[in-house]
Order: structure tokens, then sequence, then C-alpha cells
């Protein structure tokens, strides 16, 4: 049929063009539509859905850690932006700008929050009195604004929407524990739910976030070997604190600066699990956040109770917890087909009047294109298993890439080899130097992602400079 | 106990003061903060709580009935703002306008939301082609931000949370019959879930909403007898389709313009919840949306196997499905009694070595007070049980002050009597004019409410001009 073909070739191949790739699936799955405003999109019933899926995955996983949700306001007054003054400097070259309320021009211009450090701050200071106030444990799920110049849906956009959590802390090492803590869940979110393995260490001072003592990142490989910031987790000491005058009666009656942290993840982990699992057939979504976990389509579903079987076989697998859509509609079963294998169903379950007669399904994983005879029997764990197998499936597969782009390099030579053969992590060692951080980005146009945390000694010196080396360091090329 | 007064005598008594009774809790019981911006608030964690929970209930009621959730941008670029004229005349002199994007001054300024029809209109217009894609039930969660000049937290702040739904139907009675779908989820979530009774109707044209063709709203009577407008469904016709040319292919491929409805509750909800069922002692909040559904707080707490004991009580009532906190803290049961009744907490369980000893423990009701003695075992089940009195009880309490508030008034001098007597909901005839709609404004300091759709016959004039009368009208102060 025409239409099925439309579907599908709709796509650009993988390979081919990776950038276009990326944009026709974010359309044509229906995930964003552009809006009027350029850098702003609408997220669309299914692409929103995944950002609701994402959303309930890890506000249990910060409840269960303790975390309370709060919401703060979308407006910060210039002269509260400008208190802690590495933060200003790195975010207000970036916002954008309220100067007339109703009718009349504001005294003070608000800028739309870029991140909100500011705010929590000033509320701490309000609230918090006594060590026994500690550790405030407080999260938000808003949208924030950043006037980026180029932009891309999920990935870069002028709006988007994340969690920002925000804490205080006794002392400096609770705090640290904090940083870590929430890092680890991230990780965690991205292995166990989204089957993204991630690479986590601190980012260089050059690269940490405006304001911070030392910023934590989770660095995940995209299927073109380039490279996605996907969750970042900072701690702050007690700058933040001493700029707006938080503080709190200590156990020994002292008056003392609490220790902050501040950690956020965002829609842009959706551009992640598009580049890393999908192929040219579309997305390919992890079970745990695909809205649709089995599609069941209706094979000769003009014949006497074929619809009817479906309909009951999709009700089954609803009841066993699944996420489940009988696409009953009037399109042809091959149509049906490309367009759910576009839009990334982990599982298609075909059932036709011989399979209802034999009493069984074909059940197809999106990943690898496999058909499997599934007894209709004891279906819902028949169809566990095959997600279950899709989750390791598609992780390996993202590790392998990964494995097979990450190039170890001891000198400079190396190094430039590796990034001569394509995107991907680059492996060396590092003096610590900014001046030798900047001359890489220079030299071979890649930037320092993170120091991981598992290090690994690949040769004495910084390949830069020749000075001794102090860390191994990863680079490559970003998003 | 000082500390025991303090919590309590903070509250301004409710029938002294009710303004700054109602300022008193949103501050004490934690609910706000006010923020460094003027009619911005922060909705601390026991705030948040109680909205988490409502956006829940909504949530599942919305999804339920086939509505989806999506995400729209924050900014309305001017010119889309202005392409239904009566919209732009009703928003544009409370918007705020962002004019500069980092650097740079915007070439078209941009209003942050007001309301988003103008968004899902424009994207409607992409997305809608032909009556297959009707009807398209939309909803977002998200933040909205109007300019008003006198605040006050939940009932009127220039940037509040809430949900707005946004449908487009094949016809004018589809839409039609979705907009009365939605009042009445309204309804039902408020009389349900929120135990507060209300008043279904519809809006005069003056008081509709800006481009509607109808208004539908629920109206509900404080405590001291004003109305607040507690939820709003609109029906739009198609006359924002026609202004951003929003088109579909009809059944008999003719090209027709969709029938429109929008719907919205906010945070004012939140209000309504305080200034319908709080007393003098604080907060009480109906059990579906209390953050907190039962506290236990042991007695005698230092004894041997107290604190174990009500930790373990504690634990079965939550795997009850119940929503418990253990109030193990140092302070005294006094204070505690005293802060949890302040936060509204509907049930306390208080138990001590001798309720141990006897299998028992003491179950107070925070509408009435009362005390009872409940076994310990099928203690989940007494729990339930009195939870669901307690919503009986205030309902019942608020449905009473309505009914005691409400006059029926056939003229002008009974509705000078009844407006003397002080605020409530004022009945009379209405010829459908809205120069006598604005006479009664003038002359007794009253606005509409609605039309009720319960109509009465009271009088066959209007009480203002003495022409014949069209409608039955509710007349009140209001929020």
């Amino acid at each position: 049929m025409a239409q099925d073909k439309k579907a599908v070739e709709a796509i650009t191949p993988i390979n081919e063009d990776f950038g276009q790739w990326y944009t026709d699936i974010v359309k044509k799955a229906e995930l964003v539509d552009y809006s009027a405003v350029k850098g702003c999109v609408i997220l669309r019933p299914y692409g929103y859905a995944i950002w609701e899926n994402i959303q309930a995955i890890l506000d249990r996983m910060f409840k269960e850690t303790g975390h309370e949700n709060v919401s703060m306001p979308l407006f910060i007054p210039e002269s509260l932006l400008q208190k802690e003054k590495d933060h200003v400097e790195g975010f207000a070259p970036e916002v954008a700008w309220v100067t007339q309320g109703g009718s009349e021009p504001l005294a003070e211009r608000l800028c739309v929050r870029p991140t909100s450090e500011t705010l929590f701050c000033d509320h701490f200071s309000r609230v918090i009195h006594s060590y026994r106030d500690l550790p405030m444990l407080y999260n938000q799920w808003c949208s924030v604004v950043r006037w980026e110049k180029s932009t891309r849906p999920f990935l870069r956009s002028r709006e988007f929407l994340w969690q920002e959590g925000h804490t205080m802390h006794e002392t400096a090492a609770e705090a640290e524990q904090e940083t870590q803590r929430m890092l680890d869940i991230y990780r965690e979110f991205c292995e166990k739910y989204l089957k993204i393995p991630v690479l986590a260490g601190r980012k260089t001072d050059k690269e940490k976030f405006a304001g911070a003592v030392a910023t934590y990142t989770i660095e995940a490989m995209m299927h073109d070997g380039k490279s996605l910031q996907s969750g970042t987790s900072h701690y702050f000491g007690d700058g933040f604190a001493r700029a707006f005058d938080v503080k709190f009666a200590a156990r020994d009656n002292s008056l003392q600066y609490p220790h902050q942290t501040s950690w956020g993840v965002s829609t842009r982990i959706i551009g992640a699990i598009i580049m890393t699992h999908g192929d040219d057939n579309g997305l390919i979504l992890p079970p745990a956040v695909a809205p649709i976990q089995v599609v069941v389509v209706p094979i000769a579903a003009h014949k006497e109770g074929v619809l009817e079987a479906a309909a009951s076989l999709a009700e089954k697998l609803k009841a066993a917890g699944l996420r489940v859509k009988l696409d009953d509609s009037e399109q042809s079963p091959g149509w049906k087909f490309a367009q759910h294998e576009m839009r990334g169903v982990p599982l298609r379950i075909e059932l036709g009047p011989r399979d209802i007669e034999a009493g069984q399904c074909v059940a197809v994983r999106r990943d690898t294109g496999e058909k499997a005879i599934l007894p209709l029997e004891g279906l819902e764990n028949g169809a566990k298993e095959l997600l279950s197998a899709l989750e390791g499936g598609i992780f390996e597969r993202a590790l392998k890439n990964r494995e097979q782009r990450t190039t170890a390099c001891a000198d400079m030579a190396e190094l430039e080899a590796a990034v001569a053969k394509g995107p991907g992590f680059y492996k060396s060692m590092w003096c610590g130097d900014r001046a030798c951080e900047e001359a890489m980005k220079e030299r071979l146009e890649i930037s320092s992602r993170c120091l991981p945390f598992e290090q690994e000694r690949l040769s004495d010196v910084c390949p830069v400079c020749g000075k001794k080396a102090e860390h191994m360091i990863v680079w490559g090329s970003a998003y």
C-alpha cells in the first residue's frame, strides 16, 4: 500500500544523516510540534506521556529518599539573580526579561527562571532557623527558560521541562554525600529504566555549573558517538548561603551557614532515549517509559471473532499491569506495523483467525524484529519476558556501541588518530590545567566530558603539556 | 506549656476577622511563603502536597474520560494573542511582557501565557486535518500569569498553578456536551472529594470568559458567606477556529470549522478548601487531599514499648492505604495536638501505655473534636469509618452554612434586606438585560454568580426594571 510506504520512507536512514533522522523521528512519531516562538516546542500527547512516565519513576525515587516537592515562582527579580557573582555571570547572558506588567513598565525587571538556586536560597533564608530544620530536601517539577541561539527539540530549547532538586545540610560532608547520592539515582534511573549506559564522573572547573564548587555528571553516548550530558548534580559548599545570608543555629548554638546541593534532569533525556536506541525504522522506547508497551494488531479483523479475541487479549494484558493499545483502526496490518515500529512500541502482538484456532499469537520484538509464537494461555508472562529480553538487548547494544567508540589514548598522536576515526569517548591523562583543556578544544575540537569516578592510569604525563598527569579525563563532542 | 499556646493563639479567631484568620492559616500551617516578587507565592511542601493530591484525582478523571496531557510553551507572541478580538481585549491589560532575550531586545514582544487558547488553536491549525482527528481532547498542567493589582495567596496571585483543558469537536452539540461533562466532573470532584457543595450554572454574558460563547461555573460558598468561583468550563463555538483558520475535512468532504471548549481548575481551590472547612483551630482538610490523613501521637513515649507500638500501628494503617504520620518528635503531646489540628489532619490517634495494655487507642476527629475509643484489632477499618464520617460531617456543615445564607428574594426590598443581613447567595428573577445586572452591582454591591441549572420561579418580573423575568439568577459577593 502507498500509505505503508509513506510511513516508513519518510524517515531518513540513521547512518545517512543522523541529524535529519532525529528531526524526522521527533516530528513523525508525533513527539513534538514547533510553536510560534522559535526554540519553544509543544510536547504532543505521545511525547508528553514519555515525560509523565519519567516523572513518575524519578518522583518515586526522590520521595523514597526523603525529598519533598514544592513550587517556586517563575520570576526572579534582577537584584536577586545578582546576589551570587559566578551564578549571575553564567546565566545573565541567556535569560529572558520581563519588563512590563499589564500596561505599566516594571520598576525592576524580572528574569524568567533559568534555574532556581536564587529563589530557593531566598526562601531558605526565611525558613531555616535551626539544625532541627536540616536537612531540607526539596525538589520541583517545572519549566525553565534559557535564551539559546541554536535550538533543537529536547536537546536544546529556549524553554524546557525539568526537575530541580535543592537541598540544604548541616555539614559539608552530608551535602557532598547528597550530591553523590542523587547522581547515583540518576545513574540507576538511566541504566535500570531507560537502558542507557552512562559514564559517571566530575566535571572540570571549566565545565562546572555557574556558582558550584563541584559538578558531577552522567554522560551517555549516542548512536553516532557523540556525548549527551544526561543529568547533573552540584555541590555548592556554603557560597550561596553566604550570599543569601542563610544561617542556622548549630548544635553548639553557634550561627552557621548550611551546605547546599542542587541536581536536575530535563526533557533532554528524551533526546537521549531517541538517539541511543532508535534505528532505521524509528524510535525504540524502553518499556519502563513507553506510553504503549504492547500493541495488539488483529489480522483479518473482518473475520468473525477476531476483533473480540484481540480485545479480550488486550484486556488480559492490561489487567497484568501492562500499558496496551488495541489497534482496531481501519488501516491495513502492514501500515499499523510500520506506524507502531516508528513510534517505538516495544512489543507487537499479531492475532489472526488461525492463531485463535491454534490458541496462540505472534509476538514481535521491536529491537530485533524477531518473531515468536506464544501460547495465548499465560501470554502475560510471555509478553513480560519478551519485554525484559528487549530491555537487556537494547542496553547491551548501547553498551557495545560505547565500547567500540571508546579509545584509550596515551599521547597526542593517539588522541589525534582516535578523533580522526570519528566521534566517541577519548580517554587520556590530564595535568588538571585549564590551559591544556582549552588547548585540546582548540586543536581537536573536542571538549572534556568528565573525570570518571573509575580512574585508570594510561600514562604518566598530560598529552598536551607533558607535565605530571593528575587525572584520567574523558573527551568527546557533545550535543 | 508556652509552646502549646503559641501554636494555637497565633491564629486570629475565625469570626473576629476572617481575612486575618485566612492569612494566619496559610502562613502558620506552612502552606505558602511569600516570594521576592509581589503576588507570586511559594508553595511549601505541605501546601504543594495538597495540590499533588488534587492533581492525581483530577488527572485520573480526565484520563478516564479520554483526555490526553500535552505541554504548550510559556510564551505567546503578541501577534498570536491578538488574533481573537474579544480574547485579547479581556487579557491584554493584565499580562506580563517579555521584551528582551539574552542581551538583545526581541523583534516581537512575548506575553507570558495568561491562558493558552491561542497556543492550542495555533497547534490545532497544524494537526487537525480530518474528522478522523476529532475529537481532540487535550489538557495541560502548568502555571499561568495575570498581572493582578491586589493579590492574596491561592485566591488571586500573579502566577498560579492550574490545569487547562482544550478540546475540539466535529459538531457544536458535541462540544456543548463536553463543556457540560467537564463542569460535571468539577462538580463531582468538589462534592465527592473536597466535600464542598457547589452551585452549578451559567455565567451571564457580562461575566463570561473573554472570547467564549458561554461560560459555565461552579460556585462554592465560603464560611463567611462570600462566593468563590471554583471551576469554569467554556464553550467557544467556532470563533477561535475561524480566527486561527483551524479547518477539517468533514464526513461529506466539505471543509468545516471545529467547535471548541476549554475548562480549568486552579490552586484557588485550595483557598476554597481552607475557607469552607476551617475553624478556630486552623485548617480542616478533606481526607481525599490531606497530605496526612492520620497522625499517630504516642503518649508517655519514654515508657517502654510505647514508641514501638505506635510505630507498628502507623505501619499497619499505612499498609491499609492511608497516608499516615507518626509524630515521634520531642515536642509534648499537647503541642503536637495543636500543631496537627492547625494543619488540618483529619484524624488523630493517641496511644499510651494503658491503651496498649487494654488493646485500644483514642481516636479524635478533627472536625468535631469527638474522642472515640477504638480497639487496635481492626483499627484500619475503624479509622476509615471515622474519616468517612468526617467527610459526611464537613459536607453537611458546609451545606448548612450555605442554606442558612441563601435567601430567595421576590423583589428589590427583599434583596436589600437580605444583603443587609450579611454575605450570602441572593436568589432573584432577572430579565436578562446587562443594564439591570450592572444596576444591581451599583446599588447593592453584589455581582451575579450564575444562572443555576436548577431554576425556580420566584416572581414574574425582574426586580430592577419590572420587565418580564427570563431567568432565576444568584447574586453574591465574591473572592
